[in-house]
């Protein structure tokens, strides 16, 4: 393939005829096709069915300790869940506290706490003047949304295959101690599916922070979605490696099962060193009662061990890989030599991400709408919606049957070509006018 | 049966000595009981299990409109659990939003809510130097934890039989707009099982608040939870009568299926004004993307719509009547026209609240507990766990089964008679030493 660069304006103008031929003829097929969000399709979601049949009206519902299940009580999650999700999350199970349905939810009340309380003592976020979180760009726009709703100022930091671009937040976090945080997705990252590699892990550990009441927000929303059984990538704990580094208290860490069993019908946890967790704790026994155990037993009796849950994501990695590799394919098929836009290869998680031409992410995205294909927003994946570059795009693959993620992705990549042609034109019209 | 304080000093005297020998046969019993908390027992949970067979692996899973509850989506809940809860609420479904699995982190987090971003636009309640609630007393320890918690400066109304004292609401409401709030539980009042009348309710409507951003939370936690079938109460809607009064955002409406399906797997609900709802929607949707669908979904199911949940509650009756019941005749028995304690005699709820002599509760929980039965705590039921009269003791039967009821309350009742005997000999010391 030759590249668009090397085109002829004259080809350039013959092409994008052609492209909007093929255009017009997506149009008139009036699709209604959503590549917006990380929603599993519904063949996973059966995969998940078992769990209604688990309990029943002759189950007993008690735990292992004999806590009767139904009734009120046990505010941080019955034992034998906290051994399940501790062993999801590679920590003990007293260093976990369960939550409800959703770990959006927990981040969000970690923070709202945070402002109206403070973190183990310190002052309340929201008496200060200034308090600001660290955002790897691209990121997940609900991590972003949360801080802005709060009014934390939010900085990017660049995301690269191995992680958050560590110097400048080593720098920026022992600088300046309004900053309080970093949003972080380790493991298959949103919306890149990167990794963090060890040595970002350990810098991660080793952080000097300004402020005491730093923390990581380490969402491992994507812990154990693997797409390969040969390719699972694996992070160094951080908990563990936060206390090697004689800093126990600095991180969060946060999993849930939504995209295990039922996403809004899982179970949330969150993992960090005892003095966080009875910092929790204090807040927690104000806010609630407890959580709901009877779903929690679901997942224990469904599961059984980390084993059963394990082989539970092979499940969903047969439907969710081929998906990922169509995507892949057609990319590569429709795009590949033509210098208008690379994407990720991710071996886990919910996203692949695609950087177009700079200025371009927007047009393609409205352009896509306009023939019925819904994407994640353009600017989505920066902090206030605003991508310096314009180019970056989130495509969820996971949603969609194959024959329609065949046809989405098909008109991605056309929208994608028109809207490099007509920047690469523009770009040379505006050449030749300042001749 | 004569009034201890008629009785000689010798009398008494000879009195407390028969008491304390009694005491020590309990004592000798080892006894191990609890009335400290409003838990359903067994045998109610065991009326919700069908609950667990409503769904099944071969169910589906959708709503009416289609929705596939399995997955993400639906913030503020689906539409026939918003009719069922609308239903038990008495309020449209469109005044609805559901939330999780408790009703008290609802309220949590209104308050938290207008801690960080204000109600409605106001300033942030976090930005005032004084926020006050009024806390109709005695009342709900779990109401008042929270606002103490958020350092909210709770002030005391006395409770009558009627309600909250309303010309002591408006007269502080009307004239210090740092009052943003008061706690209500207006039917089947935690702790007296009092319910307000009509006039309280329209005087409640009629507020005219300093503080625009004054909300009544309204915790009608017990709305379905009659004991008898002939002698409902019935109060006037809230949401309607601010509206009629001209009103309509002054109230927020809470409630939840805690205690009629499983305490900690139900359902909760907030219900208000359509201003109100868009404020905590404009939050909720940063903070979640929806709450348990399929719970939801189960709950409907099961109760197919409120007629179904008020036979079910006719099931709940039937097994906590005969202990109020129980409570009741004990109380008369053991202390009837000894004119050293009063108690309520509830149509509803899940409590009786009892008063002994001034200075005497703290002393009679204590005793009980050194026998082995457990309270709720002395205090509990005021702001700060500060009973001024130290004379309020809640009463919870619902949770020990009628035997050990039965064995509770006399045990109770005794310690009553002890510390009362304890109090008029001391009063009678002080007197003879005064002389």
């Amino acid at each position: 393939m030759k590249a668009y660069k090397d085109y002829t304006t004259e080809e350039l103008k013959e092409l994008s005829a052609a492209l909007h031929v093929q255009y017009k003829e997506y149009q008139a097929r009036n699709l209604q096709l959503n590549m917006a969000r990380g929603k599993p399709c519904a063949e996973q979601l059966d995969l998940s069915m078992g769990m209604m049949d688990v309990l029943s009206s002759d189950s007993d519902l008690l735990c292992e300790d004999g806590t009767d299940c139904r009734n009120y009580g046990v505010l941080d999650g019955i034992k034998e869940v906290k051994v399940l999700m501790g062993d999801m999350m590679e920590v003990s199970a007293d260093d976990i506290i369960i939550y409800g349905n959703s770990s959006l939810n927990v981040m969000y009340d970690t923070i709202s706490r945070s402002m109206t309380h403070g973190v183990m003592g310190s002052t309340p976020w929201s008496h200060l003047d200034h308090v600001k979180f660290l955002c790897p760009v691209p990121g997940y726009d609900r991590h972003f949304a949360i801080t802005e709703y709060f009014g934390i100022e939010m900085i990017n930091v660049p995301m690269s295959p191995t992680g958050p671009d560590m110097d400048m937040v080593e720098k920026l976090v022992s600088e300046d101690d309004a900053i309080k945080g970093i949003w972080c997705v380790p493991k298959y990252s949103n919306p890149q599916g990167y990794s963090y590699s060890d040595e970002t892990v350990r810098r991660f550990a080793r952080l000097k922070p300004a402020a005491k009441d730093f923390r990581i927000f380490w969402d491992n929303a994507y812990t154990i979605h693997h797409l390969y059984d040969g390719q699972k990538d694996q992070l160094i704990e951080i908990l563990a490696e936060c206390k090697r580094a004689g800093n126990p208290d600095l991180v969060y860490k946060f999993a849930s099962t939504s995209k295990i069993s039922f996403p809004g019908s899982g179970i949330a946890a969150i993992a960090a060193s005892k003095n966080n967790l009875e910092d929790i704790r204090r807040q927690l026994c104000i806010q609630t009662i407890g959580h709901d155990k009877v779903n929690q037993l679901r997942h224990v009796r469904y599961f059984g061990d980390i084993h059963g849950m394990e082989e539970h994501m092979r499940r969903h990695a047969d439907i969710l890989r081929p998906k990922f590799e169509l995507v892949e394919q057609i990319l590569e098929e429709e795009l590949g030599g033509l210098e208008i836009g690379t994407w990720t290869k991710p071996h886990g998680g919910y996203f692949i991400s695609f950087d177009s031409l700079p200025g371009c992410a927007k047009a393609i995205v409205a352009r896509c709408k306009k023939a019925g294909v819904i994407m994640t927003g353009a600017g989505a994946t920066y902090p206030y919606g605003l991508d310096p570059n314009d180019s970056n795009i989130r495509i969820a693959p996971s949603y969609p049957p194959l024959a329609d993620l065949e046809v989405a992705v098909k008109l991605f990549a056309l929208c994608v070509k028109i809207e490099a042609v007509k920047k690469l034109l523009s770009m040379r019209e505006e050449t030749e006018s300042v001749k």
